[in-house]
């Protein structure tokens, strides 16, 4: 029998507008046995994503939503303290897609995966750029934008995990980027130290009326993670033939009920545009590429990142909810463990 | 000096609802000089298409509108009467995307392409199933949805010239097919005669309900012609990875304003759905390979197609208010002379 005790979140109800500290129960009880090529991982790391919120609803999405009761789902970074497995010893360091939000994860060995350190990246960069954020990034935009040279993208939540390299892949690509990020400190922060081409401050400007200026020429790709107003305005800007790669629709995550689309759905039909929705899960088979061309970017100082870790499990809850106020710097995670 | 009269529709003001015969007036004058390079062209037959609307309003789309005053847009199929084109000589037939609606049209030779006949097939099949409706049906399904054997496709206004083309070629390709119509004639039609796997009687029946009998592992295509809540209902049970192609929103061509997307576009994003929407004007590439592609299945006795001919342009505003009640019956045209 396991004496270390397992500290972990449960879902105590279903959160009825932004995640609160009661929407989920703190607890703790003995780490369970170890079945046969089961691993114990002591988790180090643990990422905060928006779409934790839509797995705290019962809304229709893309995985089950999690149930009252169970454990809250989050990715993970750890080291394996015991091992039933072939495929790892005590000591490795592995990423469980479902570690949890908890202390120590029981998984089977086939649900981690080891990871190689990259020298001189921290290890919470594999929860970041190296990692889910990065890859939607990356997918996002160059599988789902599909940018050309000269086009005009703008990205919202510009200076969130993953806008803010999309962004820079875009600049990459040759291509003109505005960001809708809120506050002066984000906007400042992705066109002095990104690159970007321009930045809105939804929180103090009219986001038409800037994209209106910042677009003469209109928007060809529309990067979205925001949904709701601030779309409603980059969708009716798209020129002939504009994309949009749909990625989030975070504004409307802690409301009950349907996601509001955009007012004019006719000028999908007049300016022939591309809607495309992903959910980055469907897409595993670019990781390797991914990480091939982010390193390199990484090396070669055009890709940026910031890390907001907030330290200790029991601060999740609060670290969650800064998500929806956007008073978070980068991407969001909770060190678990030293 | 030419001694012939040109009859003409002209836009006299902008319909407010459904299109009218005080919306067009119906004028007389000589025909135009031919300057150089410029051919006459005696019209014989003249396309009808749910786009005429669009063109009559002030809408922003994807051609100009019709200015008030000027001549109403159309495609026809003449007879070369005068040319001063070395391309064309008297007798030709030809086609004219932009004929008008009139009697006797002057265009530039370069904006006129001389029919071929094909055996068997009557010269107004230039206008439907070898024209611009039989290559919108196989662009927009082939290149737009791009079907997969086995699965199933929605097609709305199912008996129109578009949708009934889309269907046969759904089945050729494998799939599983169910049009949305308005009547029993029409829905039997498309079961009994062109081989769908079920019709839904949108006037008669609840269009959601009737999805959810004939279509019970959901949706995988819609091609989509009528928009509003037909469309909804369709895009509400799109599959993972499901695809709209979006041809036309008729429902919503007679009133102003807006026209309204899906309710839960949410869905774009937790089923990872595309949707896109398209002219056949930008897919005017595909025409060789449609015609050869449609010519064969014809002569294989695969697809049948119907031709709806009115008699006398002076006929034509009444003509053109039958494609919103659905008070016609296959590809709409205007017989001007024979």
């Amino acid at each position: 029998m396991n004496h270390t005790d397992n500290q972990r979140w449960v879902l105590r109800r279903r959160p009825e507008s932004a995640p609160g500290p009661d929407d989920l129960e703190f607890v703790s009880s003995p780490v369970d046995e170890l079945g046969d090529e089961q691993i114990l991982v002591k988790n180090l790391l643990l990422s905060l994503d928006p779409t934790n919120r839509l797995w705290m609803s019962d809304r229709d999405q893309y995985l089950p939503p999690v149930e009252i009761g169970e454990i809250m789902r989050g990715t993970t970074i750890g080291v394996v303290e015991q091992s039933r497995s072939d495929r790892f010893d005590a000591g490795d360091t592995v990423l469980l897609g479902e570690g949890g939000w908890q202390t120590h994860s029981v998984a089977p060995g086939s649900a981690a995966r080891r990871l190689r350190p990259v020298e001189g990246l921290p290890l919470q960069s594999h929860l970041s750029v190296l990692g889910m954020t990065g890859l939607t990034a990356y997918v996002g935009l160059l599988d789902i934008c599909q940018p050309r040279e000269g086009e005009t993208l703008v990205v919202s939540a510009a200076a969130g995990a993953v806008g803010s390299v999309v962004g820079q892949i875009a600049k990459i690509k040759g291509c003109r980027v505005i960001g809708i990020a809120g506050g002066p400190d984000k906007c400042r922060w992705i066109v002095d130290e990104l690159g970007f081409d321009g930045a809105i401050d939804y929180k103090s400007e009219a986001v038409g009326d800037a994209l209106d200026r910042l677009c003469p020429d209109g928007i060809d790709m529309d990067f979205e993670n925001v949904g709701g107003p601030i779309m409603d305005a980059v969708f009716s800007r798209l020129n002939k033939g504009g994309r949009m790669a749909l990625c989030g629709m975070i504004s409307g995550y802690n409301t009950e009920g349907p996601l509001a689309g955009p007012t004019d759905f006719g000028r999908v039909l007049m300016n022939r545009l591309t809607i495309r929705g992903f959910v980055v899960i469907d897409h595993l088979d670019r990781s390797a590429d991914a990480r091939r061309d982010l390193v390199q970017w990484i090396t070669d100082g055009k890709i940026t990142w910031k890390d907001h870790i907030v330290d200790g499990l029991e601060n999740a809850t609060d670290a969650l909810s800064r998500l929806f106020s956007g008073a978070h710097d980068g991407k969001l995670l909770v060190r678990v463990a030293q």
